[in-house]
């Protein structure tokens, strides 16, 4: 039987779970999976359903209206893949990884692109048939760099933007384009690190764990939302090139982790935060 | 404002979160907090709902008996602390940190007495002003000591009894005075290393991860619903006893956490395993 | 400047680390580091020495062998890429796990080739330009199998065979002849779960972490020396399906990571155990 | 038969292991751990040897200096208890469990006494039979305030200081009375969330790991060589406070570990960081 997601979120009140679910019973659906938070703080609402069965969008969504606050934010979608454009640099390990679980068809995601400012990459991404664009940042000014990038995108209309070691810095211009959707993956523990360089940062400071941060991209770096965090320990024995490389495996996980929790629809972002119903 | 916590598991139907979430609703309370569970197997339905505000008990189960199907399962309390005895042996580590938690008032439990096979740990016991009672298991038969237990325990009455590394085995008999309320801490990560030295037969394996378990004691041998479960990397290096050592850090973490998600009705039961809505 | 490593093991004695240390001294050699173990309860002795220079290996294994007792294992080697040999079977993510890593120069190995009993995985092994023989198990006794594999690794001479989830069993005869010289990873926890379904094993049991173990193959299944182990936490939502999907992640690094291990000469066997200099 | 412990650091140079090592043969003694490492950035040699049986140490140290750089550092010592003192200030978490581990027999040190500004833990302090100083800091200059200590901290000629979620921030003059002999434990993965309230800071930042760092004091808030971290993960239904309390089970095991390293003479001080041979 087909199924159907259903996102919300809107300021709490009394009701809020008996209204939603008595509009789901009335259409005669049913819940297979059901997240619910408020947020005690602020009190704002959030729920992520999974139901069996569908209705037609739009009127479902105008019930729902019906007994939600004016201001709630109603989404509704099939279970489906999702069109993704990755961006990279040089490093092959999370590119090579989204790629490899992709022929896995471990994400619900269809890769319709990879863009880099390199021409490193294109055997390993053209061997699994993905189309390679070489944008290259040579001898042009940051904003004519971006504008490439942009009309590049434009052909496929991604949902999500994936920086799979992606090293330059976007313009909060182009992030505007992509408002809490290009995910990115940092190589530290953040906020620790923040920055270029954050292993030769760990090393330099000495710390005996290092860690790796995926994140929404905002307008301040390595600020957004964060949604996945993981660590491995280290020692003295480490050179800051030593960290690089232990790192590489915990970032291509924590992104395809990341990336995959966003693609099922399970990260709300709320004021700087997230909210993972995983 | 006062609150009620309400815990409920049947037969998944369509509807129920919509019929119970009326209840709740036509009753005037507001629900702060709520997990759901759908077994998708046994097609069997968990919930645990925290509610701001209260009602009479008897009325509000009858009002959910109206639309929950025959076996449904219903348990209303009050967010309270719950009358507890630990049982131990020798070692401190356990009993040490439980009775620094309560004093803390880290868990929602009255600790009632201690109970253990030897003197040793009397004093620790005392310091923290918690009665302790010796019951030495020599001269008597299994079934004698037991019965000298359960005497004990009588007075106090305790919704759970927990095993801070209480060295002795119980009978089947025993078990059934208190079902699915013993909470038991096992030094490994079951299932590997079931029975007697777990450290030892870890030891001789060469693995290099050990592990903690707490569970429900059930009749058969360390086979009960796992509840928390924890390891830490060891190598080449460490020795039985250094294993063991190590493995004190996580044992009363572990039996710590379990105990907070009991005392929380946080865990349900179900078929030889666990839900746990933490 | 060139290194060279020493590998040393033998009964324990007093004056070993002296002994070696001044034939090491000199024929001029400078130790860049050094690593030792013995072992307590069956006092043997451990070395690994990385050393800067170099000394014709015949001249200094007989200097070392004049101050060792009899019985000595004296292994000298120049710091070199091994050739290896990976099996699988229709899993990629393991296999291109490694086929990543090694394109982006992490493993000190040199690929031969790729051996499968399925043609599943042809298309990404050939992609990363590495030969793959498939090699079918249908219409075949398990020894006229393996004597097809045996062939066909004959002309590539690996020092070690790498079970990428390969999903069968070994006979002991063919084991023999790359005694100690196989990887193997094992979906799950050793010695928990042995055998087949260990993500169904786990789902069954209802425990709250899984794991993933590389070892040396021997004629025991799955009882061979332990690399490395390492785990993930998983909760009641997890169908068995998605225990496997996630162990995935620990898997393919969990098995890279021992294979790096082995191919740095890091790792000694002793009585069923490994000796780890990591 | 006895122990003896030597702890060496100085400029790396050819022959230093063969030397050392030659000297400890000729004095008949026998290496029952041996653990070397040299930082090949700065050329530095640190190496950690437990030998069986002994020797007077002035002779020792003379033969040894004989065979080292004039600048060495040559520290020999029996495996002895060392004393320390704890200082803490409401929280009993920390203290408590040290209290527990040393009448466990767990930490090689003869806990001397306790000092807190507040008098709230010596009803935990004394049961444990340790003396309990309570040093208000109200109505004094942090300068009297730590007078005060100092005097107090005088009759018992510690070794270390423990800082056991002390919360007031010492003065470089007080720091330099026990250089790199205080140990803190701060709740924050360093150098992430600095300064105060970092579980405040961190459930601001939406992060998805906490941490717990145990490290050497020196002039510089939060700045001083790191020993040991460890992490937990938590979620956005965590509120700072609930940081608070899950951080605790880290604080403490973290805490506990470093001492233990300390008093083992297992972490050397070489600019800013530390090397752990564990």
């Amino acid at each position: 039987m087909s199924k159907q997601l259903v996102l919300i979120d809107c300021p709490d009140a009394k009701g809020l779970v008996y209204n939603i679910t008595k509009v789901i019973y009335d259409l005669g659906l049913n819940i297979i999976s059901n997240h619910e938070y408020v947020d005690s703080n602020s009190g704002y609402f959030f729920m992520r359903t999974v139901l069996e069965g569908s209705h037609p969008e739009e009127q479902f969504r105008e019930k729902l209206s019906e007994v939600l606050p004016g201001e709630a934010n109603i989404r509704l979608s099939a279970l489906r893949k999702k069109p993704i454009v990755i961006l990279a640099t040089k490093e092959p390990h999370c590119l090579g990884d989204l790629l490899l679980r992709n022929a896995d068809d471990e994400l619900p995601c269809d890769i319709k692109a990879v863009i880099s400012n390199h021409d490193h990459l294109r055997k390993l991404t053209e061997s699994f048939e993905i189309p390679y664009h070489h944008i290259s940042s040579e001898n042009r000014s940051r904003e004519e760099h971006e504008q490439k990038i942009l009309a590049c995108l434009d052909q496929y209309e991604p949902d999500y933007l994936v920086l799979a070691k992606y090293m330059r810095i976007f313009t909060p211009q182009f992030v505007k384009h992509y408002p809490h959707r290009i995910i990115n993956i940092h190589h530290s523990f953040l906020p620790a690190f923040i920055g270029a360089s954050p292993y030769q940062q760990a090393f330099d400071r000495g710390v005996k764990i290092i860690g790796s941060t995926s994140h929404f991209v905002t307008e301040n770096l390595d600020e957004g939302p964060i949604i996945v965090q993981d660590v491995i320990p280290v020692n003295h024995t480490f050179t800051a090139e030593g960290m690089a490389q232990a790192g590489r495996d915990i970032e291509k996980n924590v992104l395809a982790k990341s990336l995959k929790l966003v693609l099922e629809n399970r990260v709300f972002i709320f004021k700087d935060k997230t909210i993972v119903f995983d």
